[in-house]
Formats: C-alpha cells, sequence, structure tokens
C-alpha cells in the first residue's frame, strides 16, 4: 500500500496527559505536497461482554465529561503501562462491575477513530460470571451505576440513545447475532 | 443521572487544530473531590454502508497517520461546519467512491470514544447506487483506493485486521445480521 504512504516530515508534541498525548506532524502526501496530520496518541482499552446467568447484559453507566451527560455502556476501560490487554479486562471488569468470570475470550479488536486517534478497543466475552463478595473498588476519580439488561431492553436504549457509543452498539448488535444463529 | 455528574470548576483549550480541539477540565467529583479531564473536541462525522447491485460493500482504503498504516474502511468523512449529516453523507459517498446513491437512511449515531472525545459518527444506508460518469473529486490530502467486497470477504478482512475500526466492523456484523434476518 506504498502508494497511499504518508511520510513524516516533521513531528511536534504539543500536549502530553495523564491519558492522551497530541501530536502535529507535517507529512508529504502519496502526490508529493504536504499536509499537517492531528494524532492523538492514547494507550489502548479494552471492553468486555459479560452476560449473567439469567442472560442479562453487564452494563455501567458513566458521567462523559466530553459529551456532559451519561452513558450506558459495557465494562470497559484503559490499558496499564504493559498490561495485558486479558489482565486489563478481568480488573476492569472487576472494578466497574463487581463480577468476576472464569473465562475471558478475545472477540475483536478495533480502532475508534482512525481519522485522528490510535486508540484500540480489545472486545473480550466473559464467561462463568460470579459477584464477588467483596465491593467493588472504582478508580478513585471514577463513579458508575450497575444495570443489568437483556438484549431488547438494550435495542431499546440504542434507539433511545441512552446507550450511544460504538463498542456498546457492537456488542448489542454481536449478541443479537448470536441469539440467530442459536435459532 | 445527577449523582453521577462532575462539575466544571475550570476550562482550558490548550489546542485549536484544523480538526479537533483539545481542552483539558477541572471538575468537581460526585464526592466533592476534584479530577482533570482531557477532552477532545472533534466535528463529528458520518459513515456510510452502502451495497452495490451485485451486493458487494464499497469500502476505501486510506492511510490512517496516526496508526502508521492503511486500513481498509466504509466511506466515511467529517461534518463541515454547518452541514446536515445526510448531506455529509452523500458528498463523502460521491467524493470518495464515485457512487450516488437514490437514498439516505440514517441507520444509528454512536460516540467512538466517549472517554476521551465528542465525536459522534452518523451510519446511513446508501441505497440505489449509481456510478458517476465523473471522476471521483478527493480532498486535497485525502488519497484513497476503492474495493467492492462481499460480506464473507469483509469477515475475512476482520480477521486479517485490514478491515480493523469500529464503524467498519459494525457495518459488516449488520449486514451479516440482515442477511441473516432475510433467510
Amino acid at each position: 500500500m506504498d502508494h497511499l504512504k504518508e511520510t513524516t516530515i516533521k513531528k511536534e508534541k504539543l500536549f502530553t496527559g495523564r491519558i492522551i498525548d497530541l501530536y502535529v506532524e507535517e507529512v508529504t502526501l502519496p502526490n508529493g505536497k504536504t499536509s499537517k496530520r492531528e494524532i492523538i496518541k492514547h494507550p489502548g482499552a479494552v471492553a468486555v461482554i459479560a452476560l449473567t446467568d439469567e442472560g442479562k447484559i453487564v452494563m455501567v453507566r458513566q458521567y462523559r465529561k466530553a459529551m456532559e451527560r451519561a452513558l450506558v455502556e459495557i465494562p470497559a476501560g484503559k490499558l496499564e503501562k504493559g498490561e495485558e490487554p486479558i489482565a486489563t479486562a478481568k480488573r476492569e471488569l472487576q472494578e466497574e462491575t463487581g463480577y468476576t468470570c472464569e473465562s475471558l475470550t478475545p472477540l475483536l479488536s478495533f480502532y475508534t477513530s482512525p481519522g485522528f486517534a490510535d486508540e484500540l478497543v480489545h472486545l473480550f466475552i466473559a464467561n462463568g460470571l460470579h459477584k464477588d463478595t467483596q465491593e467493588h473498588h472504582l478508580d478513585e476519580d471514577e463513579f458508575v451505576d450497575l444495570l443489568e439488561v437483556s438484549i431488547e431492553e438494550a435495542q431499546g436504549m440504542i434507539e433511545t440513545q441512552e446507550i450511544f457509543d460504538a463498542k456498546t452498539a457492537y456488542a448489542v448488535q454481536y449478541l443479537q447475532l448470536q441469539a440467530l444463529l442459536r435459532k
């Protein structure tokens, strides 16, 4: 795909954050002209599709400052430095929901916003959920409501835009597809 | 959901870009403590699921600087100021692929990275595709390959990670689901 490649001439780091970094890169385009690319570097994240024994999807409601509203999402969180995605998935599921699981299976990974960010989300399926006897332990700046909803309820929440993010919409559609395939 | 709300104490704009802006906001958390949120503001985008008369999905291969590689994605692009999403969808489909369509139907919208960005992607279904006799007209810093792939090929490209982004993975899964529902 070399005929599409953009070569960096100059790279400037404009912001170093706790979660994201911002770069502006000057690039040579395939036609020899130059342009600028605004790029967010992100450590990557995981998200977990977790079904209870009653077939309910485990979700969390969380305030999302970028949108100034709460969203209902599947449990998710960003990778800590050097952490394997499966370890993050196990940790985030327990921290956000209080559930442990017998196994976690990678489903797929995807970039969320390839036009400007390198955030890669690794999606896992949790099997064999157990409610931890302990309280769940959130990060000190994290506050969530725990929800357990049926696939039908989740579809309704997509229509009312309570569920309003890509990974959760993908997860709900995945569960619809699996339910159809089982029939 | 007021018990989850984070109230802004101080908001600082640290970068104004061509596509994204960066803010750092100091917030009061539900427990009264303070924290900082790194937030990317984005104009929003559209993406189009377009099937040819032969049932092939119209895709574009494009270099994505944030990942330093090319990805295969459904046609997509960001909203121009004041532009209605459906107009963006019509424009981007034609610019990136040379296809016009008889109708565009909104499917759903989702935030791509709610943890740090407000980018909202509006997904449309294009019906009645016609190949424009004119050349397609890309933005001056945009270079793409046009592809037309079957649903099965697209599933294979998800496995090989040629397709590796959320909106396209959602679109392929949507088409799988629709194909099953028609059976």
